[in-house]
């Protein structure tokens, strides 16, 4: 006879100790306490959460991080890493017109990972997911060789359809609501050795109005999708999916001085980063002109302002074309490409 | 003017073409042609998917699979790694007493993997789905030098309260319904080079009897939870979040005689397998002695045979104990162990 699981439940200190030091479930622990209390119906610790899903459905949506793909810790702090992994699957479920409402983390380390990085990871994810009053509800952790975050969010329409990418008819606009190229300008500085710009932070973690998002699918948008690929990229998404041709206008992609200012700086058309460049997840949505006026009248009581331009228009046909000069650079980003 | 994104949507054959040469939205939309049709509300394709979660609650659970710490390609299938890694997440929807409704599934992949594996996987996916009704309605897919796979499950309560861990009270008894040991017994044989043994195959994929924790549930479960860590482990887990102790008999653990041969074959103590083995994901419940005797009825309606035994029972205190003499062997896993 003997009590046989004491001394699994490891604590661990902090400094340089590292996750195998912590062990499988003193590294659960840790991150659990570090998240908010939260509002699920059951939250980490158990075989699975239960979360709320008031109107009988819910949205759900993955992501993988990996390291030296998606991110690189002598570019960007855990904090900003666990800021991005929760912004880029929160905005998925934005972009379909629904309040996100809880995340689960997968975090595949290695060895000998420190656990203050796993600290800041959870920190950045727990301060993203209030900015939308979602909780990190469950995950697991593994050992791997690469730094590996797999992110899957849930949501709730509260009622309403989704705003889906097939939904684009000939007649709508097309707007974006959001910060576009800045993700991309970012990574050029970087690359450039312009780390302490301002402009860097803007790849290291985007810079999300949620709230753009619903206001958008209230308005009335008949499509919507989040600047993930590259704006073309991801309005030829809309596109395909809507079986519709999407005419852009250069003159009409917004071009913020920052950006002019960073192109002439290391040398490229800033508007190659707003046209191809992805990561920033604003939010592009088709919707008829009245929608648009009621889109700019509410995105316009929101406390912090979000840039809004209209940028084409839905037409018979496929693909995007634009309707003035094609912008040089990437059409988008392609996950497999070398 | 010119259509920008024609091209990037390229279509591949099979045979020795690398998800590489697929790019990632030919592997994406290679996997979803494989998968069923499904009953999703809305499915792959979009930023996000739609679940139904009819009683206003959805639960969701997430699990990492990485080569070389969670399957090996040389010792499974494609096919069976797919089966592997939704077994693993639907059994945790399971054990909370909920219908697995759906997977969403990231695929960090080597660029130089076949397609065909993929193709294995994704087919695994699909027919562990089947068994339940669920279907695989999102997913990821990425580069990465590791083959690693993040499923996340989410499940319906179907108006019933969830069966955590932590329901189990003094005087309750502790049932098991499924397989425990046979992964053990399979990893085993595997590494002493009898890769073609039937037991072979509990390592690779296990045979999980989702109806049975369902049925658990309804015969009035106060705890549940499936064994991934070990028997001793995962009753551990439930003593721990239940504040009881649970005291075990090795007398009662069930020990069939193919797992009694493959000990002899290997030189190892079968009930360590049993005790301290993982990854069967049998259902350990705790319930009282009525809700047992009607356990024991609806289990016995099932069309398969599932194997069943009670094995210990709660008493007050803490820990998990032995009434006779404790197994050899660990009592569990841990994913940061060497």
């Amino acid at each position: 006879m003997g009590v046989l699981h004491a001394g699994r439940y490891r604590t661990a200190g902090g400094g340089d100790i590292s996750v195998s030091d912590a062990g499988e479930f003193g590294l659960i622990a840790r991150i659990v306490a570090r998240l908010s209390g939260g509002s699920a119906l059951l939250g980490p610790g158990d075989d699975a959460a239960v979360v709320a899903a008031r109107d009988g459905r819910v949205v759900a949506t993955t992501d993988l991080l990996v390291e030296g793909k998606h991110f690189r810790r002598e570019w960007s702090s855990a904090y900003d890493v666990g800021r991005k992994a929760a912004a880029q699957n929160l905005a998925d479920i934005a972009a379909m017109g629904a309040w996100p409402s809880a995340l689960l983390v997968g975090l595949a380390a290695p060895a000998d990972l420190e656990l203050e990085w796993v600290d800041g990871f959870a920190d950045g994810l727990r301060d993203e997911c209030e900015l939308v009053g979602a909780d990190v509800v469950g995950g697991d952790v593994s050992r791997s060789t690469v730094l590996t975050l797999a992110v899957t969010a849930l949501g709730d329409l509260r009622g309403r359809a989704p705003v889906t990418r097939s939904g684009a008819r000939p007649g709508d606009l097309v707007v974006v609501a959001g910060r576009i190229g800045y993700a991309a300008a970012g990574l050029a500085l970087i690359t450039a050795g312009r780390t302490d710009s301002p402009l860097a932070d803007a790849h290291r973690r985007p810079l999300v109005s949620y709230a753009a998002a619903l206001r958008l699918a209230e308005a009335g948008a008949t499509a919507m999708i989040d600047v993930s690929d590259g704006l073309v990229a991801d309005v030829g998404h809309i596109a395909a999916a809507s079986g519709v041709r999407i005419e852009l206008a250069s003159d009409d992609l917004p071009l913020p001085p920052e950006l002019v200012e960073a192109g002439l700086d290391v040398g490229v058309d800033p508007l190659s980063w707003v046209a191809g460049g992805g990561d920033d997840h604003a939010f592009i949505a088709t919707m008829s002109d009245g929608s648009m006026l009621r889109a700019m009248t509410r995105l316009s009581d929101l406390p912090d302002p979000v840039p809004f331009a209209q940028i084409g228009r839905v037409v018979e046909g496929n693909g995007v074309t634009f309707v003035d000069s094609t912008p040089s650079g990437s059409p988008g980003h392609d996950h497999f490409a070398p």
